[in-house]
């Protein structure tokens, strides 16, 4: 195979296969030249047991730096493949910081991008300049000024529903903006860290890295929560400063619907979809 | 000053300092020519901003690969030295596996070693070759077997109380290894991973590693609980197979006498005791 097609081809079948990574050392999940990816490490791994080469079609396309614990891709592997003992040997493979932890026949009509309902991303703050705790530091950005979440949920509540997040997304010419943004909001776990959930349908490129980045101004109380109704409506693209650190955001599940309505969803997607992340 | 001094000289005042460090790139607490240790970073540090050479008194001297989230150390530093920015300086200095927690000005007769009253550490297991997330990798260690969480906790309770530890000790000549166990117990958390929490007045060089890796051989089914009884009385060191890799090991706390007993205790604890962990 040298595409990932939308159904596996004859002589093919499709596996799903659940993974977590420690993106710290990755230039993200896609492939680059010369740079050591997620996607790269996954491939080669495949490529190494299947004796084919095997490309991948991954839920979530994170970005460098960025976490999973829930990240999702389908593959096509030749038929003759012994599943079985896939997982363990993929481990074997792959070095500790990115780890297998679920390997299926996929149901029909699965697609790792097309059938996903939804993502659900958590971002982490440590703020007011407070210490980050050495054993955790991996997953959490540290912020200097202290944050009002209470503030920062009254900002973060005026973005859910399907708008037009431009404001928010790093322009692509081909790709619409709107997006369903079903879930964003903070809580303070009992170590103080901040911990924002952020559901939608799909993500354009470093999307929840500028909502959280945004919903921190009015935390910080450069801006009222209502602000955050202005960048969006007004539809012009955000500062770069503005963007939070790839080290705070971790992919944590993805969503697919039940096996008999893939196929479904798979159409529908296609029709209503461009790029997303 | 040259040598650590059991009370600090004129001229200088004694800081209590709390820290924190993922031990994975360190060659342990201890300086040791040409290798990276956390006292050689710590020392290096405070003496770089006090412009004197700074030695430190650790409570627990971790070995390599061990980490800490409650370590304590003392420093006497000249009388002069502005405390108020300290902690500030030394998280600029140290990379950010090690973090500083607290910098206070100690009580007299405070000796971070000696008149500590008990060490808490904690040991993390997945077990039955299950798969560790790579977020949480750095202070769990795996292991292929399933363990008995019930076996391992019968066999841990008569470790309990004072006892010559010697079996679980590597041998020094200079010192005892009677030590008196407070806690040794097992729970499995939400994630599966099995947690201990160890207790003591101290430790000898790589017994709570020596303790897991006995309970482990209980918990694996290769001995009963009682076994545990035969190896602490018939005072043969276990086998260095026995003892359990360094990662999964964190020393949680050091606990103190209140400030008006300081004094009484550093003078008892010079009667009673040698060399610890």
């Amino acid at each position: 195979m040298t595409e990932p097609t939308l159904l596996p081809e004859s002589g093919f079948r499709r596996l799903r296969i659940e993974l977590a990574y420690d993106g710290t050392n990755y230039f993200g999940w896609g492939k680059q030249p010369d740079r050591r990816t997620i996607q790269e490490e996954i491939e080669s791994a495949l490529s190494t047991i299947s004796r084919v080469k095997i490309d991948s079609v991954v839920a979530g396309r994170t970005d460098a730096g960025v976490h999973a614990v829930g990240q999702v891709i389908h593959v096509d592997v030749p038929e003759g493949l012994k599943i079985e003992d896939l997982l363990f040997k993929l481990n074997t493979l792959l070095d500790e910081d990115i780890r297998i932890h679920k390997v299926d026949i996929a149901e029909p009509g699965f697609h790792a991008r097309f059938s996903a309902l939804r993502r659900h991303y958590i971002y982490k703050i440590v703020d007011g300049n407070q210490v980050v705790a050495p054993l955790m530091r991996f997953d959490i950005a540290p912020w200097y000024r202290t944050l009002d979440i209470d503030q920062m949920n009254e900002a973060s509540q005026l973005l859910i529903g399907e708008h037009d997040f431009f404001a928010f997304c790093k322009f692509r010419a081909s790709s619409t903006t709107i997006r369903n943004l079903e879930r964003f909001d903070w809580i303070r776990d009992g170590e103080g860290v901040l911990i924002a959930n952020v559901v939608a349908d799909a993500f354009c490129y470093s999307m929840v890295r500028n909502l959280v980045g945004a919903v921190a101004c009015v935390g910080e109380g450069r801006f009222s929560p209502s602000w955050i109704t202005s960048v969006l409506t007004n539809a012009e693209r955000i500062s770069d400063g503005m963007v939070f650190p790839a080290r705070g955001l971790t992919l944590k599940k993805v969503e697919y619907p039940a096996a008999d309505q893939l196929m479904a969803r798979l159409e529908s997607t296609l029709r209503r979809r461009g790029d997303e992340e």
